[in-house]
């Protein structure tokens, strides 16, 4: 198959790139920027159109908030039958004005969220694919030993306001705290096991790229409500502190320790402890 | 030597008296409760008393709002010239008072806190110890190959706010949050490789003894403060987010994430992607 990837350069499209290469695709890749080092059997083009116009597949890696614009400059490239490929992290108002865009020239919109970043082993990959059982099938032909999730974009979104906004914002408060606190040198040094886990999950969130940071909370529409119900509960377990109410903080650490079996919070610390 | 362990029945006192049974000491126990299963080598007193009176060093495990009384019990039978060791999470006030009941019988006290759960391998012992040179010197004859983290009273429980209070109520904030909302089990099922590991963090914080928890929350007189800067943080996130402010959010990511090296991001990033 020809395969097309438009931001060839950055992190997500040098994976996709590797991995359809690695698949045997003949593959065409164009970005703004060239790149700090070539993809092993990636054919660079000189434009959008030189790269998509005899394309199977049109992956399209650019950053968010840019995505709709590089498809409608695409768009009347595409040949009629293809599949343009989009991975944004938030699907958000701008699944429509896509569909619209690409169903126009004859094409087909494939909506997935890779959930992982370039760092992945390919082995590991797993997707939420936006809409239904036919959506499901061109991603299995493309990824096909891949978990494949499917979602409405709605449920993804909502989804990705706790898998992604939360779970970020609320390790950069951690290690900002830490930091103009005790420090974080000091923190590592002090760490018990779970506490060196935690640092290393708060690093890792922050490997990242800060635009696409940025972009995951404020496209998504859910992210400020999962963040009010995060400050409603910390600040709630403040009030008990405030009162020094030993038994209602025992009570909501078992609450919330009880809608779990034994052996996922024990499987859990294990994991926890082998990463130290 | 002859090792006493108070509280032998305990998570704590079960992995102290099987590392001084291994080291080929004369250990005895004593609990108020029988074990669930014995250590193996381990004899069973009928009393503290039984217990400690020919011990060289007595170690306590029992739990922290009850560590004073059982020192105070102890320490009329302490041998001259015997160490009572005493392991709590906070230090707190109640330093000075087990001191004194113990120097009173011409025994001796290290106060060190095993920064580590009883599911740890014994190789990987971590321990902060409270005082100076003869005390580091002493924990050091009794663990050879740990890591000792010498530290003040007032420094250890600093940093313990840090790392267990504050470690603790964000992931029980964080897991109601998800529970309340999207569920723990969906959550799991579309999480990435960082929030799958983070989801593992949180739930092995949950695998500890509520008791323990609550006492590190409240007998930890910096956790208040810790928490009030960690709820700080989280509320200026989400005034950035009220305001849409994309610019703010990235300058707050990229202030964090240049605190700290490239190399330890990446380092953990791939720490993270391998725990899943």
């Amino acid at each position: 198959m020809k395969v097309a990837v438009l931001g060839s350069s950055g992190a997500m499209g040098r994976f996709f790139a590797s991995y359809f290469v690695a698949r045997g695709d003949e593959v065409v890749g164009y970005d703004l920027s060239p790149p700090d080092h070539p993809v092993k059997g990636l054919t660079l083009a000189r434009s959008t159109k030189e790269a998509a116009e005899r394309a199977d597949i049109v992956l399209v890696a650019v950053p968010m908030p840019k995505t709709l614009a590089v498809v409608r400059r695409v768009s009347r490239h595409l040949r009629k039958g293809s599949t343009l490929i989009e991975i944004s992290s938030v699907k958000g108002n701008s699944l429509r004005p896509l569909r619209l865009a690409v169903s126009l020239t004859g094409a087909r919109l494939l909506s997935i969220h890779p959930l992982f970043g370039p760092a992945a082993r390919r082995v590991g990959m797993k997707f939420c694919v936006i809409g239904g059982r036919s959506d499901i099938a061109s991603a299995r032909r493309l990824f096909p030993r891949s978990v494949l999730i499917p979602m409405s974009q709605q449920g993804h979104d909502r989804a990705m306001a706790y898998v992604l906004s939360l779970v970020q914002l609320t390790n950069l408060a951690f290690l900002s705290t830490i930091a103009k606190g005790m420090g974080l040198e000091q923190f590592g040094r002090a760490a018990s096991p779970i506490a060196s886990a935690q640092l290393s999950v708060a690093r890792a969130t922050l490997s990242q790229d800060p635009s696409l940071f940025s972009s995951i909370q404020t496209l998504n529409p859910y992210a400020r409500e999962t963040l009010s119900s995060m400050v409603g509960e910390l600040t709630r377990l403040q009030g008990l502190l405030a009162k020094n109410d030993s038994k209602g903080l025992q009570r909501s650490y078992e609450g919330t320790s009880k809608r779990q079996s034994r052996s996922e919070l024990q499987g859990s610390l294990r994991a926890v402890y082998s990463l130290v």
